[in-house]
């Protein structure tokens, strides 16, 4: 399977990697209705915004190849928005899909749903790819100008293939310099508390790429002792000023590198960017469950799940249209229809 | 009990506090023989610097009161010395001990054991009263300036009391502020992968001192948001040149502290100073085994233990004499008669 999602051989249901199951075992689901959708989505069977939007879509398709009513898709809009609350992606790849089928007649409104979901996924795969031919020459300059074989890339959480569709973000430049020849290593942060470090490394394994996972902590330790060349993440959201909020720990990576001058790319996607928000600090970063941290019982414990680093500590964005500096003129430059 | 380790109530046997069951159960240990002692330091039943130093002196004592022989000696120094190979603290009691007592007829060698192992304890306590003493008023000068009550205090692994006999090093200042009634709250880092946060968490909890536990991660979005407004962490060992080698993950916070301009603080108690090396770059650092990070079977992992964080990061050296720069002639003046 080389997509995280698709449709099935049989032309209707939906094929997923369950990624509860990762890395112990790679398992295939069967969604056949709105119920296996929102129940793969509410379990995180999978995850990765895009990702969870594209499962959103075709669990309208879904919903609605069974009751296509106005009544089917108020229902199916609630249940599938219920299962991740806060995810916006989620929200936004629904909202989408009923723009694109309310008008319609109800016996056509599954078929338009799945072609949206389709087109969707298809969008998310070229912008991912395009992240990684950007990204391909800025590694392999590096390579150069750092003088190492292999290039040691370092990266935090799991920004690839598992978080997307296909290629990933952050990871789409390294299969993409994995793929042109170009020799790597990629340092895998095991990013506490949920340990999406540990997704990372599998992906990397089973692509054939040389990686060693370590605590979130080592990071500095590796930049002092010149081990790190690059920092390629992601980000949940970047602000139109540059500002990245990320997985909580990303901010103090690009601390490192800054202080060792080491350049830190972030693949920014383009609809990952809020042009609606200047300064990351504005951001309200979701506080999670305290018990994720699995401290001992009766432990006081804070759980902030992202982090916001600067545009200034932000080498460049990496984006499907190039790689912007992160700034507004920056992005601006690269998006004047957003700007 | 107020201390990690003393003697017992017979006045011969070593009681001590079973680290290996904390946070868990508060479980007291008696220690009546070498192989008690060896089995107590080599599971880790004590753990920190100093205590495993102290430790071993009373193994001593313990074998030489069963046998007092030259060959009862170098057996004991050899079962002792073989539990930890690496802890420095450990060789330098046992050959301080054995120093002590290898001139004396056997009969007087284990009381003479037993006396230098109190006086080390002792020595140990009074230096960390003494750097609770010298760090109290940079807390209470810095409530001031920050104007913040409580005033927020970030701490990293455990250097408190479970780590030393009483007080400890870094958590010194933090009692002995709590005891003077200036208001505090400690950020405890969970201190991947052994997680000696949740000790220094139970430590606090148990003192009454106001604490939370979080990702080693989150240390950046807390100084970015202005949550921190001082940094006290302990070392394993600091060079005449004042760099820092501690628990890896202390290089991180440093350099957050430097990009948001509060101050990092090491407690470094005088026997930590290594006046034979100028650089921490110098210093090799331990790779611990891989097992530890829990990661998937299979994963490429590496376990760094330790970083260095260089002398331009320190504001202060907290030691028994009185708060240094970190800097040759900052730790010159304090010790001259080491420099």
């Amino acid at each position: 399977m080389t997509r995280t999602i698709r449709l099935g051989d049989d032309g209707w249901s939906i094929q997923i990697l369950d990624q509860s199951a990762l890395p112990r075992e790679e398992r295939l689901l069967r969604l056949a209705s709105l119920d296996d959708a929102a129940a793969a989505i509410r379990d995180m069977k999978l995850r990765g915004a895009p990702l969870i939007g594209v499962a959103g879509a075709y669990g309208l398709a879904l919903a609605l190849r069974a009751d296509p009513s106005d009544a089917g898709l108020e229902r199916a809009r609630s249940v599938l928005l219920a299962t991740r609350p806060t995810a916006v992606n989620l929200r936004w790849a629904i909202d989408d899909v009923t723009a694109h089928v309310a008008h319609l007649p109800p016996k056509e409104r599954s078929p338009a749903a799945y072609a949206r979901a389709g087109a969707m996924a298809d969008d998310d795969v070229a912008i991912c790819r395009r992240i990684g031919e950007h990204g391909l020459p800025i590694l392999r300059d590096l390579a150069v100008t750092a003088r190492r074989s292999p290039l040691q890339v370092m990266t935090h959480c799991n920004a690839g293939w598992l978080a997307a569709i296909e290629h990933g973000t952050a990871l789409a430049p390294v299969y993409a310099a994995h793929a042109a020849g170009l020799a790597l290593h990629v340092w895998v942060a095991e990013t506490r508390p949920r340990n999406q470090g540990h997704l990372t490394a599998w992906e990397l394994g089973r692509a054939g790429v040389p990686h060693t996972l370590v605590t979130d902590s080592a990071a500095g330790h590796l930049f002092s002792r010149g081990q790190v060349d690059v920092v390629i993440v992601g980000t949940d959201r970047t602000t139109r000023g540059g500002d990245v909020v990320n997985k909580v720990g990303t901010y103090l990576k690009a601390l490192a590198a800054r202080a060792h001058g080491i350049p830190f790319y972030v693949a920014a996607p383009g609809p990952s960017i809020d042009w609606t928000l200047l300064r990351g600090a504005d951001v309200t970063i979701e506080e999670r469950d305290p018990a994720e941290v699995g401290a001992p019982p009766g432990t006081p414990v804070s759980n902030p799940a992202f982090d916001v680093t600067p545009a200034d500590l932000v080498t460049g964005l990496i984006t499907e249209r190039g790689v912007a500096r992160a700034s507004v003129d920056g992005l601006a430059a690269l998006y004047p229809e957003k700007a």
